[in-house]
């Protein structure tokens, strides 16, 4: 037998820049979420129509209409989640919060906590630095305290997600070095959201492998902050991020030195250590991490191998970009600042 | 005007495993080789067959047929591809040699010096160590010392030439240590030869992105050995080779350690002088470095990024896995091997 | 606010053939359908595994252990779904209904009504073919009828499901002539199920596009048995299979010979009133027909165009070969049976 | 022994719109023609930039530089290649042909006898109708004549050229009705040309499987035009074609309703008699057509089926649309007009 709650409350949210990829994978988990009431969908490129002609929707999300960004700031909603670029959601986070709603920002807009890495990495001056500091860190996996009541998050970034989660339990285990971490990550096209550009055509991705923004991606700040705050201490990480002729995933290979005397048992008990009991972390052997295992879910593959030659960990990290990267670990943020279950909504993603 | 040399001799040379994918490609390259002229294509899958029924091919190569793998021993040819796995090679090579025949083996079986080194990395004894010291490697642009008149030449692995041809010239200009290198490389599905296995079938491989054999490819001696060779000293590499859903094409992305005071403008220069002149290397900012510029090609793009935060380089590499990084750089070595001019056949390549 | 069925009732049913791509798909949908319960998977591939390690599961489905196909006869369950091939399907059917089971066969051992016409298409002389009579056909769009207490239901193949529903209306209304119907349907690699062969290796597949089985596909006659049922004729169908390097949809071309007169208001005034109403039919513009937009749900969508220079209808239709093409469709097919809602546990799919 | 000719003449040539990907497959292959010689190449995107940055070209070819568009009507060359829109060329064919030079218009400006159709078809009024009466067209294997020494050659359309070699030769040996042909044809997405609007984007365009432009694409009078000439006659033909996520190939079914009498010997001994001694035409059995196969190269491949039961011939055609559809087949007609031999510069393309 099956058990419902009868007479279950639902939490009005909204969704700006809910036409993006990361907007649309919000908008189908949020849809479908039995705790949640879409009250508002925001988009300038479908502004009309109904969210039912671009998503295949049941009940009343399928009648609500895209309404223009323009009038973000008048949604009614306990919560919105902002799926807008940096750019955008650095002063539009500011205004919702002053009319009292939460806010979940997927952008990197308020993810460093040092107002002055804003120009080096985001190239903007930051508008409202005192946000930076009460702003919690979406990625509950290794920031869950806080979320709870939180009025403003900064939700983690769908490379810093899966080299964060790879990184920190080691260094927190004191197994591996906080220097010298060589990262490579291989990101679905997804990753880079809608683009119009030649350089995101199909006949310029398909049969391609390209690294770009060596050494000087976004997320970098974010990876070392994160992995410091869980793990004690991280100095500069090096990553190499690259594009994959894939939509959606990302795998990660990171290369940790490690202390004298750790063994792979250290490192596989490391790892199931940090994870226990945690429902969208599954820890597997190193080479049975893959992508196609997460598609469409709100899991993170992980595993740890050992190179005794040259005395490092290789860690391998899969996750969906959409989903564990963005608009499902978006969600699991909002279940924890809500109260509800972590897993509410997103148990059913996937397969 | 074009002036071309008449009454041109032509080499008789066979192709031994002839209907694998590297096979296939050498097969396509020699048939076109203005010096060479195809005698024998050796394959148990196709024989019997025509060479023009499975390549579009003109002139005589169309009408060879292809003889089964157990005539390879009474081959008229004065030099033998093997494009079989080390298994076979390593037996085969010795008969060829003792009839008189140059080889060109486009196996493991003769790359390491070490015979102990064998049984680990090929699951082996090497039945003929002698010959080890004999071989010449064939990576011309690392090691062309030898090749000219050489009796065998052990050809350099794919992910090997991709590996070393980044790592080198940094180790050997003392800018970046010998150790900690930390290597990811992403490979094409044909780099695994045709296979059966339902691992490789397309539903298994789209979409996905997996690691493999980490820390225990087989290429790893042989990169060492190369680097050291050039270079003069290499400590272990960490290597993660990464599954891709492409046909063909590696990309390698290096983390180098680099020696106090290294700078952008230091590993620039070591990179354009160590490939001066090299017709099939091209040096290009590293984030201009893709696999589609090489695909059908026997070049390797190569480039190098300075990651100052982490004080390590990002050196990255493309090549085709089927041709520079097998048929191609196999033709490469057989024209060093015969005095011929190095580009001879492959200048042709690509596009 | 949210109401949900207190104490819902759960049919236990058990999965034959859960390795496949379509058994897993059926897995996936069954395990959060609220008004089933798995009570056996069985699988030879994975026999001892659990599911939860194949599968990202919730609940007690994860601890279901896959057990050998052998013992298929002793499952305890009301209703069987068979996800095995036409040879297993025609023996295992009569031995689960013997034991008073229902069976919904994925496979196309009991879609012909002609026990003749067997050996042509299908190899096999029909062992049962009484049940051929008894046996409702699994395309509730075409054929609701009889579902409802049904003892057995040969589900409907995938091209044939995105064929007729494409066809049938045309004839049915009498806008298009039964005779001379010419298809082209393009489908993904996991249509031809878990494979090991050479030719559905990656290598094999990518970049690739080939036509098989020219007029002799073993879903012509189930075509042609469902149009004219439904339609009341259907001559000789032309079908021309291409398999796509995509892992999964269909998209499907008809051609068809227009009565004069017919209109392109008249062509789409007969879909829109064919599959009015239809949860999971949807009637868009022809060239907006999309296979991305169906991957991984239950929908069928469908367009027409007029070519008035041929006086033809080109009628396009994709859906995804393993959920309305196979798994989802067959749990739309046992939600009619057992007097469910057609929707049960299908409306939450895709997006 | 190969002799070659000694002092071999090469004709001057210009390719204008050399950046698009026509014009860099011609690029590529006219560098490597022994009878010709670059002499412009004309690109607004990389004017000033040198080939030998764009493509890997040995020889004079790659220190030419790209010029502007503007400069076409300037260019020193015996023969111009246009690898520009239909817009672009329909105003500049005419401007070179009265400088004195050849034309070889790749784009559909001169493809149509009739002045008429083209507000139809291509959306403008054609300014140089008495051109359209000179123009040869461009598909050597089915309208050679009036090639050697023609002024302007308008290239032939790459789904034309696929679907016009399928058909024209069912009707012209009166085997194959030569109304009610019903095609439907897929393409690589190179074919659609550099694009940058968000449809061809890697994220739409991956996965996913789509038609359009039905019954109206602009090859439908071309294809109809070229089977009337060389069959006797063309009805209407039916065109369906399909976006597949590719980069390059295309394959196309047609359905052709056939004579009373017609066997399936007749319909293979047909195709055999038409394409006997075409270099760059391979018929085979229709299930052994693949794109794999052409990639690259400047062949069609070719097969036919009989469908008993409905009466109909299904013939698949198989070509690269970059190569025998465009720049190769562009170059096969220079051979033509120059009164080279047609192979030259293109029987060592693709494998």
């Amino acid at each position: 037998m099956h058990t419902y709650a009868v007479h279950m409350h639902q939490h009005p949210v909204a969704v700006v820049g809910a036409s993006g990829y990361s907007g649309l994978e919000l908008t189908r988990i949020l849809a479908r979420h039995p705790q949640v009431r879409l009250t508002a969908l925001l988009s300038d490129r479908w502004a009309g129509e109904k969210a039912g002609g671009r998503l295949a929707l049941s009940g009343p999300a399928a009648q609500l209409a895209y309404t223009p960004l323009a009038g973000a700031g008048e949604v009614e909603a306990e919560l919105s989640f902002l799926a807008t670029p940096a750019e955008v959601s650095k002063d539009l986070a500011p205004r919702l919060l002053a009319r009292g709603q939460k806010v979940i920002d997927l952008s990197g807009a308020f993810r460093l906590e040092d107002p002055a890495a804003y120009p080096t990495w985001y190239g903007f001056e930051h508008p409202a630095p005192q946000l930076l500091e009460e702003a919690r860190y979406g990625l509950p996996e290794l920031s869950r305290q806080g979320l709870l009541g939180a009025r403003l998050v900064a939700n983690a970034g769908c490379y810093a997600s899966a080299i964060a989660l790879a990184i920190a339990p080691f260094v927190k285990a004191g197994l591996a070095l906080p220097e010298g971490v060589a990262v490579t990550a291989l990101s679905g096209v997804s990753g880079a959201g809608r683009r119009t550009a030649e350089e995101y055509s199909f006949a310029e991705i398909a049969d391609d492998l390209r690294a770009y923004r060596l050494a000087r991606h976004q997320h970098l700040p974010e990876i070392e902050q994160t992995v410091a705050r869980y793990g004690g201490r991280c100095g500069p990480v090096s990553f190499a991020p690259v594009l994959i002729p894939i939509r959606r995933g990302i795998l990660a290979t990171a290369h940790l030195r490690l202390r004298e005397g750790t063994s792979a048992a250290h490192l596989s008990a490391a790892l199931e250590a940090a994870y226990q009991g945690e429902p969208f972390v599954r820890v597997l052997p190193a080479e049975r991490v893959k992508v196609q295992d997460v598609l469409h879910s709100n899991r993170c593959h992980l595993g740890v191998a050992l190179d005794p030659r040259a005395h490092l960990a290789v860690v391998v990290s899969a996750l969906d970009n959409l989903v564990k990267g963005a608009a499902g670990s978006a969600t699991q943020a909002m279940n924890a600042v809500l109260g509800l279950e972590e897993t509410a909504g997103l148990d059913l993603l996937g397969g």
